[in-house]
């Protein structure tokens, strides 16, 4: 027990360090004035030399080593589970190779912007493909460690527990289900009103607030603030979200904050005596269950008539309007639009999963060597047209819009995907449990829905595993049967025919509670 | 010269994890949700332990004493000197009475807020009897090491260079001066018409903004925000400055700003290229010379007639009116107005010397054990009554009034009063190299106020020490001749009749240049 309470120290410290990195990336996106950022860049590189070093403190291992878990808590046991975690990513690189990669990170990124801007994938071809290579020495030191392979040792930074089989099914069941859909709900639906721009932004902030204090996110713990690109950050009883404001579409920044609540509720809703631990802090599940609860308030909820039923006369009220185009279902017609866009986050419910699959199977494929980086920008054009149904007029609209890969960040794509299908799979369930959860929603019961994903998934915290967690809160194995039962329900108002599948074995429902 | 660069990598370190801590403050005060003040706490517990255990770590011992200073440029050997100062205070005392100290620190601040609340000493009486001992020994240990008095090896965080005797001669002088001369100019000064509150507080946001531009406290590397109590933070690009808005008296938020931007300048002026280690940061000044910056613009400028010539039209543009309330004659009238007042944080620039003599004397007293803290609430009436010619109605409007003693702050007092006294003493030497600055300041060009601060002092950074750098900037020895002055010049209309000190010899004028 001596060896865990010192990981329970050690580990502590780091997450207030960690707590206190991501306040100055919040602060750095919303107020830092902008001079600023040569020494924040400094700071942050000292705060992250500081975490590296009592990460990989040989010590850690020791510790990890003398500990039996038998004599553990289940929540003590789950949380010695996730410090291994993390002491294995941050070990299994070598100094000199975490060093070489931040540094070709950086260049690239800020080559990238450059490419992006002049739509000249040639500008940067040379620096990605520099970075790639160290992301493939870094990707087979990582596979060494956790006994994958290449690409599956970089996901499992960001869907662990999630092997490259699972994903590569899930991913093929959806792309073959996707094309024709994507047709069929095209041909079938009705345009939404123009929404009658512009609308004060103001105005929008001020509705905006209060979607938080009516979706129960409330100041006394959570603050909204404004970014380029929204975000959420922070934990416990301080939890932050950003959005931004479009004068032509109110919608973007009310669904931006229904996103990043639904990531700030996790953030918030752990157990607070874990909150500080390796175990209770929400990200160490990984992005594909985080995405989950943002997708959940964002999708799940955020884009059902009935969440338009109980918004709308708030809408209206705010813009001093009840026209048609302010009508719950309008606005309903206006956030469930289907439409072959090239922009990843602009997509909407139905093509979004197609954007992540393409860019799943272009990076695996450049991790495992069988693409290059000079192929990228026609391969991206021919997976597009095979995925969506049309080709991107630029790459800029095409492999230059996302970060991701020109910072380094291989492996964490699906998680975008595998959050929108897991969100469906605890909406279903949901539904079972609480049939009329979405007429209480209608009628401003909000805490119905959001009470539901605090008490199955977010109260669990890290407990166990995201496999597991979807099979204990669900019932069932992970499956992308209820995304396409959602979007055949939502988009085309149709039973779907598809079978759901067997229960999940009650040796499987919660192994980490036994 | 190797052994530098180590000591260099070390406190850049360092320097940055400084940064970072007054940002989380700085948030902390500024927006932070109520809720998250104990996980912000364990934030910076966590960050200050690891800033500790880089500062006391022995091998910076042993680099500091493998450097030889002659090797290295002015800049270098000045930097070297701040390290050993803070490697100096920061080991001199034992791990276990820091945490000692920090703990009833922490205990006798929440029993002070209580006490102060019920205006009742005897609630508080036995913890700071308590805090006092462990200051006590603190002072002996760190007395020890530094070579000096227990209240000198106290005083030198905050006003690094200054002795005790020194401020003795400067505070028992201006306490000789002081009651007549406030006898006088309650028996002569006029008093200002009521200002016509209430002021609309977004208003004067709006106004308070304006006056950052006008003083060249610019947006793209200062932020102002709202805060309980005005405050400054930051360094280089990024410098935060407070300030709170009355309702009735819009002068007081107006005073903050030039009080904190004077701060703020200091933290923004020092040379970028040495801006990240400790002879860069202003604070290593210690607080006596960074008073004097902020009591510059507050007082030395902030409160002169020019001042409020060029204000008032900005004044009575932002509340629509120009009645005679809010003439340059009325304003300048009301900031310089003086009182026999209680509270040290509003009192006026005559009497505010005597406020911190006052404590001086009585925190001296303490550490020296010649003031029971029992004894405490007579002796502060007592002395008073002396130095400001009346006496406290309660203990809440005298010894309960600072959050100082009851967090453990003995020896800081004195640096309030040593920047006002340095403040006049700088601006007799900028009106005797400018002539006219004040009659640029009536046009607007307070840049050229300012700009005398940023090329004399706040340039030179710790180049020197702080009675160096008097003698430097000046060209006098540190004196009190130039407070009594400015005061004299200010609040009577009359020639000042003392005489000025000797020059510095030149052997002292910039010794660290040699």
């Amino acid at each position: 027990m001596q060896s865990y309470q010192k990981l329970e120290e050690r580990f502590g410290q780091i997450m207030a360090l960690k707590q206190i990195d991501s306040l100055l990336d919040w602060d750095k996106s919303v107020l830092m004035p902008e001079a600023g950022v040569e020494q924040r860049a400094r700071q942050l590189e000292v705060l992250n030399l500081k975490i590296h070093e009592m990460q990989t403190d040989p010590k850690v291992g020791e510790w990890l080593a003398a500990t039996d878990g038998k004599n553990l808590s289940p929540w003590q046991a789950a949380n010695l589970r996730v410090m291994e975690w993390l002491y294995t990513h941050a070990t299994a690189v070598p100094a000199d190779l975490v060093a070489r990669k931040m540094s070709q990170e950086t260049r690239t990124e800020v080559i990238w912007r450059k490419a992006r801007a002049e739509d000249d994938f040639s500008i940067v071809e040379k620096e990605l493909a520099s970075l790639l290579s160290i992301v493939r020495e870094h990707a087979a030191a990582k596979a060494e460690k956790l006994g994958t392979c290449k690409y599956g040792a970089l996901m499992d930074s960001y869907a662990p527990g999630m092997s490259v089989a699972d994903v590569d099914a899930a991913f093929d069941d959806v792309a073959a289900f996707l094309p024709s859909f994507i047709d069929e709900v095209l041909a079938t639906q009705q345009e939404p009103l123009p929404l009658g721009a512009p609308f004060d932004v103001n105005t929008q902030q001020k509705l905006c607030q209060q979607v938080c204090n009516l979706i129960g996110f409330t100041p006394d713990w959570g603050r909204l603030d404004v970014s380029l690109h929204p975000f959420s950050s922070g934990i416990g009883n301080d939890v932050r979200i950003t959005t931004r404001y479009k004068e032509e579409d109110f919608t973007d920044a009310m669904q931006g904050v229904a996103h990043e609540a639904g990531h700030g509720f996790y953030d918030r809703f752990t157990p607070a005596e874990w909150q500080h631990q390796p175990v209770g802090a929400s990200q160490n599940m990984g992005m594909a269950i985080h995405e989950s609860q943002s997708l959940s308030i964002d999708m799940q909820l955020g884009r059902s008539l009935e969440y338009w039923q109980f918004m709308a006369p708030h809408v209206q009220k705010a813009f001093g309007r009840n026209d048609a185009a302010l009508s719950p279902e309008n606005l309903h017609r206006h956030v469930t639009r289907v439409s072959r866009s090239f922009i990843r986050v602009e997509a909407d419910e139905v093509t979004y999963p197609a954007h992540v699959i393409l860019r799943y199977r272009l990076e695996k494929a450049m991790v495992e060597g069988k693409l290059d980086v000079k192929d990228l920008p026609a391969a991206w054009m021919e997976s597009f047209r095979t995925l969506i149904g049309t080709t991107p007029p630029s790459n800029r609209l095409g492999c230059l819009q996302d970060i991701h890969w020109y910072f380094g960040a291989f492996g964490y794509f699906p998680a975008y995907a595998l959050g929108a299908f897991i969100a469906a799979q605890m909406a279903d369930k949901m539904k079972k449990d609480i049939p009329d959860v979405f007429a209480q929603v209608a009628r401003g019961n909000v805490g119905v829905f959001t009470g539901w994903l605090k008490d199955n998934v977010q109260a669990k915290a890290c407990l166990m595993t995201p496999p597991d967690l979807v099979r204990d809160t669900t019932g069932k194995p992970f499956s992308t049967y209820y995304f396409k039962k959602h979007v055949t329900e939502r988009y085309l108002g149709k039973t779907y025919e598809g079978s759901e599948p067997c229960p999940a074995t009650s040796a499987h429902a919660a192994p980490r509670r036994a």
